[in-house]
This record gives structure tokens, C-alpha cells and sequence, in this order.
């Protein structure tokens, strides 16, 4: 499984990467529904994402036919079988369309409702987080790496990522300003990368919301492979998305939990 | 002037690249000072700055003896010489110590008042954003491209980059909430890294608060060969630091400033 998953990493990349830092006809959703698109609610699509999504699911198709795929662009195939791919080809569109090498390819395997196996690759920098039932590593360079959370269990020690700090809604705005503020340092602007930095023990947190399930579900076995714990923010299954909070370990997930229910 | 720059890339990545991601002894000034590290104060300095400071020193006075060399990490050397260097050997500490890859190595070059040359080295990603009299250009895996800012002129088209909402003041933090509320898509967390990302033409502002000399000098070659404009908000030389807004063309900075003074 995981020579597999570096295989989509590879397969991704060569849809991915030729696109990354040109010039993009942005397909912005917005704008082709007539409406002028606001700083808040752009949401770029590019040919980076359909053909790097197309060439996945290809690839899939000829190992596991017959497997349901779910993914950003083209939705769900297959939709009756219990195993199979969930898929966010540009993870970071933002990033992408922005130069910034933190944007990711997600791809997650399921096995019923269960997260088994996960890949988060960066092409620019060359890194493919991936994990199976037999662990998790960062690859890079043909070096394998295992990964492995910190051991930091209070906040006031905590590093804490989230892509911004203008995604929170008004119902969550203060939950997360309430565990920034008992954190050591915040940062921002990472969107999937953060939880790949996570399962790499360089930070201690990550708290997000109003994901959707292709945006954490490829990340969960990663972050629950190198030691940590991925759940909603009220400890349920983080696998459909939603309010999403990311512990290098139980004790600060719970310390964190405790924050952000206030 | 280009291949000495690109010497001391090598020269401070032989320092920084293997600190990278590795569990650093912090040495935290203001835990040194006895006083409680909160967030937003957090400074810290790692042995990556050290060290490669040190290595940069040396290897300027090989070749420059008798320049002036202004450091973040040991202060002023020389101090009557006309000519001399602005070092930041780690520019983005905080991104270092998070494993974030968008920190940078900061070198310039003065002749007088006037910044001359410079380099923004980032060696986990390989990439030496590097400018002299003759132009600016990324030099990555051996490639040489020419940089050139974008063509946007107008603020509803411009990608704005800060390295975060939270490093304003109260006199501040209006004028910027208002330049981010005027731009098409604001993004966080890069450090130096933003102005090569200006340079390379895949943004269009950077506007940050606050900068040191050694934050900022380095860049400006590179910002003004690419096509790029570089002052304070009020209009005056970045070289000093202070409040520093960038933009991808004159018509731009304009545009932004005209935002910033209200």
C-alpha cells in the first residue's frame, strides 16, 4: 500500500507541479455564476486540480476497480461499495495560486467507515507523508523517515497552526481565540501542511472548522500513525470534516478540547 | 556580485539546513530575562542564527575586508565604513522552530545609503532569490529565472501577504484591516519569503509593521529588480525598516498606500 501511494504522489505531481507558480486561468465558481467574487468567498479551481484528481482516480481504477472514490472535483463513483479513496487533488488552492509551497495532494483509503491507510504529498518541496496499518513516515528524497508527534502536554509549551484566523465563524471565533491565547506561539497559513508538521513533531496543534471530509479524512491515519489524535472539536470522528482539532498526543488534546468548549 | 552571494547561501545553509527540524535547544531572551514568554513576545534564537552568522561574517571579511557588517544576531563590525552587509541569518525565526520551510537566510549589500545587491536563501526548499546591478533572478537546482513582479494595478486583483493579522499595533491595525478588506485575497505566515514571493510576480502587496533594517534591507534589490516597488506606508525608504508595504508596480503601491493612509 504504500508503494501505491507514492505511485498516486508521483502520478499527482506530474499534473501538479508543471502548473505550480505560472500563470493560471483561474476558474473562479463565483465569478462563472455571474457573481463578483469577494476576497472571502474566492474559491479558485484550476486545471491543476481536475487533471492531477482525473489521473488519480485512472490510476486507482486499474489496482482497485470497482472501489467508491470521493473527490473535490468529480465527486463520488461507486457509490455502494463499503471500501475505497477519498480524494482532495489541491489541498490549499490558495497557497497554490499564491507561490506557496504548502499546498498538498490528499488521498485517503477507507475500509468501511475506517480511515487505513493516508498520503499528503508536496511536490515543490518533495515530500509525501504517508502512512499505512504498518506506520507512518515522511518520504523524501528516497528517505524514509518515521514520524512521530511530540511529547508536549501543556498548552502554555503548545505550537499552534491554522490556515487563518479569519475562517472561524462567529460561533467559533472565540472558542479559537480562547485556546491561541493559552498557546505559546500561533501561526498561520498552512492549511494541510500543518497536520503533516504535526505527525513530524514540529508542532503541537492544529485547529480548523467548517472542513469538509476530503479536506481531513486522507490526513487521519498520518496524524493517528505518528502518535497523535485527530477528532471534532467535541471529540467526535473527525472523518466527515467539520470543526476539526489535531493533538500531538491525548493529554493536550483533552487540555485543548477543555479550552475551545470553554 | 551573484556567484559571492550564492556563496554565502551555501555558507549559511551548511548552518542551517541540519538545525532544521531537529529539536532545538531555544534559547528564549525573555525566559533568560526571568520573565514569563508570552506569545506574542515570543523571540526566539537558535543556534542556526548563530552559527550562520558567524559563517557569513567570516566569509564577507575574506573577500570585503574592512566592510561595515550589521548583524541581527552580533551587532555592528566596522562601523565608519561606507560599504558593508545587513545580515538576518534567520529571518521568520518562528517558522523555523515550527517546521514551517519559509524562513530565509537575508543578506545585503550597501554601497553608502544605497542597497546594492541582496539575497533571500531558503535551503529546504533550494531556492536563492538573488539580485544584483545586473537583475534579479530564483536560482533553484542550478536553473537561473529571471524574476518579474506581476502586472496587476489594481487592489481587487491583488494578492495581499503579511506574515500575520496579529503583528499590528492599535495605530496599525486599522489601516491594514482596511487594505486587507480592499484586496481580492489576503494570506499569512511568510516572513521574507513573501517579498520573493513579490518578486517572483505569484502575489502583489506585502504589508507588514515594525520591520528591523536587517528585516527588509536585504530585499529591496531584490524587490526593485524584479519591477517591484518597496517603501514605508508613508512613503519613505524601507532601508531603516519600520512600516513597509511592497507592491508589485508603481501604480499598485499607490493604489495600497492611498488604502493605508485612509
Amino acid at each position: 500500500m504504500k508503494d501505491f501511494l507514492l505511485h498516486l504522489a508521483a502520478v499527482s505531481a506530474a499534473q501538479t507541479l508543471p502548473r505550480f507558480r505560472t500563470q493560471l486561468s483561474v476558474d473562479n465558481k463565483l465569478a462563472a455564476e455571474g457573481q463578483e467574487a469577494e476576497a472571502s468567498q474566492f474559491d479558485p479551481v484550476t486545471q491543476a486540480d481536475r487533471e492531477a484528481e482525473k489521473a488519480i482516480r485512472k490510476a486507482i481504477a486499474e489496482r482497485f476497480a470497482g472501489d467508491r472514490i470521493l473527490g473535490e472535483e468529480f465527486g463520488v463513483t461507486n457509490d455502494g461499495a463499503a471500501n475505497g479513496w477519498i480524494i482532495d487533488p489541491v489541498d490549499g488552492t490558495r497557497a497554490f495560486i499564491s507561490g506557496v509551497p504548502l499546498w498538498g495532494t490528499l488521498i485517503g483509503r477507507h475500509e468501511g467507515d475506517c480511515m487505513v491507510a493516508g498520503l499528503m504529498h508536496q511536490p515543490f518541496t518533495g515530500e509525501s507523508y504517508v502512512a499505512t496499518s504498518q506506520g507512518a513516515w515522511l518520504v523524501r528524497n528516497g528517505v524514509e523517515t518515521p514520524l512521530s508527534t511530540s511529547d508536549v502536554t501543556h498548552l502554555n509549551r503548545a505550537k499552534l497552526l491554522t490556515t487563518s484566523p479569519r475562517i472561524f465563524s462567529p460561533d467559533t471565533q472565540a472558542p479559537y481565540d480562547r485556546l491561541e491565547a493559552a498557546c505559546r506561539l500561533p501561526r498561520y497559513g498552512c492549511d494541510c501542511y500543518a497536520y503533516a508538521l504535526l505527525a513530524g513533531g514540529h508542532i503541537d496543534l492544529v485547529a480548523e472548522a467548517g472542513l469538509q471530509t476530503y479536506d481531513i479524512a486522507p490526513l487521519i491515519p498520518i496524524i493517528e500513525r505518528a502518535g497523535g489524535v485527530v477528532r471534532t472539536w467535541d471529540g467526535g470522528s473527525a472523518k466527515d470534516g467539520g470543526n476539526v482539532l489535531a493533538a500531538a498526543n491525548e493529554t493536550l488534546f483533552e487540555e485543548a478540547a477543555k479550552v475551545l468548549r470553554g
